[in-house]
């Protein structure tokens, strides 16, 4: 694994090229500590801020007023409101062509953080023959034909806390709307408690720092489209984040079986971290050695599995 | 050049390692940017939260809270006060070992913007023999045994307007203190007159979204060694940003003024962007296409310049 303070590692011929996408909310920032920690170890790392988020993101005057109008917060439009997936998935399917392009001879492995999970989703439909794996970070891989939207009211997602700490109504306002600079102790516990509970509490402070307010809903009301023989031929892992309130266990669950239903022969590689949603931040080293035993080796009892030449041999723990 | 929806240019034989170090109340954040441009152009570009910033930022209690209590904000010590400009260039120095050892055919250029010259001196005169070259963006490229306050009172920096928006005394509290998330119009204004007024309104509400309100004094009052024999033998460029209002183009000159003084055998490279002090905003492009031309071709009347093996011949416009 990477640390900076280890032996340094020698140059690695398998050297990746990882495509990180952030979730709503989020920024390139969010993959900082990650990153760093690839790029140190002589990955090529590519990650952008969305449309709608990081330097891109665009606030409700309500929210830059304070004290927060909590009427007017609920109710303003959102700047964001005409944003849709097709301008997320265009950014990332242009990176991904022009790296492949550019680099033919890397493997590039394409990660998504939470609502993220659509783009890859449409993403990997839209150009399978470059990607050499999706990795579903607690992320909304959700099924064939189905939006955000259709997830929200499942009973899997009773337990999640997202809707806990929306500030106001989406369908008004076109975002999913939470106000992370709240100084209300008891919000920002609920937020924290949502995103972060084992973030470090100085850490977190500056994490809902960096968070913008607005998600836009219309990407999460869209249907996709993912097939067996597109999306579905490209190998998958799911990083399960087994303390996590905003995409709770019993959901990542539902994803992973409805996406094994779908592509019975290629099931998901399931990994877990003993994280909540932010394991970027509360375990850039374990997330980014997970992310380099990828397509290697999956352990376990069974013990190593050789590589192929083109995909991996895959197992479920 | 680089650009999104150009052709690809093809594997660069030449591809560079670029150590971004951003600048005060920043983070890796602000490179996002010009970082995508060239991650997507096949160069390794290593950028990191410096102790203090980005995800590593630690808030003021009295920022948090809102309405802001302006005599609580200008009281209140930093919880920054003991960063040290050690803290800095530790962190970098380490970026750049490791990346030498694990890379070590490939030609490392450490950019700093701003205050982080401050960091490119001392890392330059650490391990000179790892750096290719030095390139200060508008940045503290300070004199030899100076350190960064005592340039505050000089005539050159009689038109900065970084000491117009401080909203603290640095004694009092230990940092350079401003309050980016302010809702009041006219304090917004002067904020982006000093730091950004070429940059889109929207582009700029998101960016002081994301500053945070404290850069430590510590290492802004630390003296800084630089020898001839160490610093001064690696080749560097100066990033002259013609309409910055933080540090004055008066300043920028004296900088290079004296650096040439302290080694005449390896004068400046001069380039000039048309931009204030954020161009890694305003104009990520032209900034990207500087740094691809470092150390090949200056151009300019007198035409093209042969790249030599070790390092480059070196005009100044």
């Amino acid at each position: 694994m990477i640390t900076e303070t280890g032996p340094a590692a020698p140059a690695d011929p398998d050297a990746k090229t990882f495509v990180f996408v952030h979730g709503g909310a989020h920024g390139a920032w969010a993959f900082e500590r990650v990153t760093s920690l690839l790029v140190k170890g002589g990955h090529h790392v590519a990650t952008q801020d969305l449309p709608g988020h990081g330097l891109n993101a665009r606030l409700p005057r309500s929210y830059v007023a304070r004290p927060l109008d909590p009427q007017g917060f609920a109710t303003e439009p959102s700047p964001l409101a005409h944003v849709t997936l097709r301008d997320y998935c265009d950014q990332v399917t242009g990176t991904i062509r022009r790296l492949a392009e550019l680099m033919p001879h890397r493997r590039i492995v394409l990660l998504g953080h939470s609502m993220a999970g659509l783009i890859l989703n449409q993403v990997g439909e839209t150009v399978p023959e470059l990607i050499d794996r999706l990795v579903y970070l607690s992320a909304w891989m959700i099924a064939d034909g189905t939006s955000f939207g259709d997830y929200m009211a499942a009973p899997e997602f009773s337990t999640g806390l997202i809707p806990t700490v929306l500030l106001a109504d989406p369908a008004v306002v076109g975002a999913l709307r939470m106000d992370f600079r709240s100084a209300d102790p008891d919000y920002r516990a609920r937020v924290k408690a949502a995103f972060g509970a084992d973030v470090d509490d100085r850490d977190w402070d500056a994490v809902t720092h960096l968070l913008t307010p607005d998600t836009p809903i219309g990407p999460l009301a869209e249907r996709v489209t993912i097939t067996p023989d597109r999306w579905g031929r490209i190998p998958r892992t799911y990083i399960s984040c087994t303390d996590d309130r905003a995409v709770p266990p019993a959901a990542q669950r539902r994803f992973i079986a409805e996406a094994d239903k779908h592509t019975p022969d290629n099931p998901t590689d399931v990994r877990e971290l003993p994280t909540g949603h932010s394991p970027f931040v509360s375990q850039p080293e374990r997330l980014a050695e997970v992310l380099l035993t990828l397509g290697r080796f999956t352990g376990g009892a069974a013990g190593h599995r050789r590589a192929t030449t083109e995909y991996f041999v895959k197992e479920k723990p």
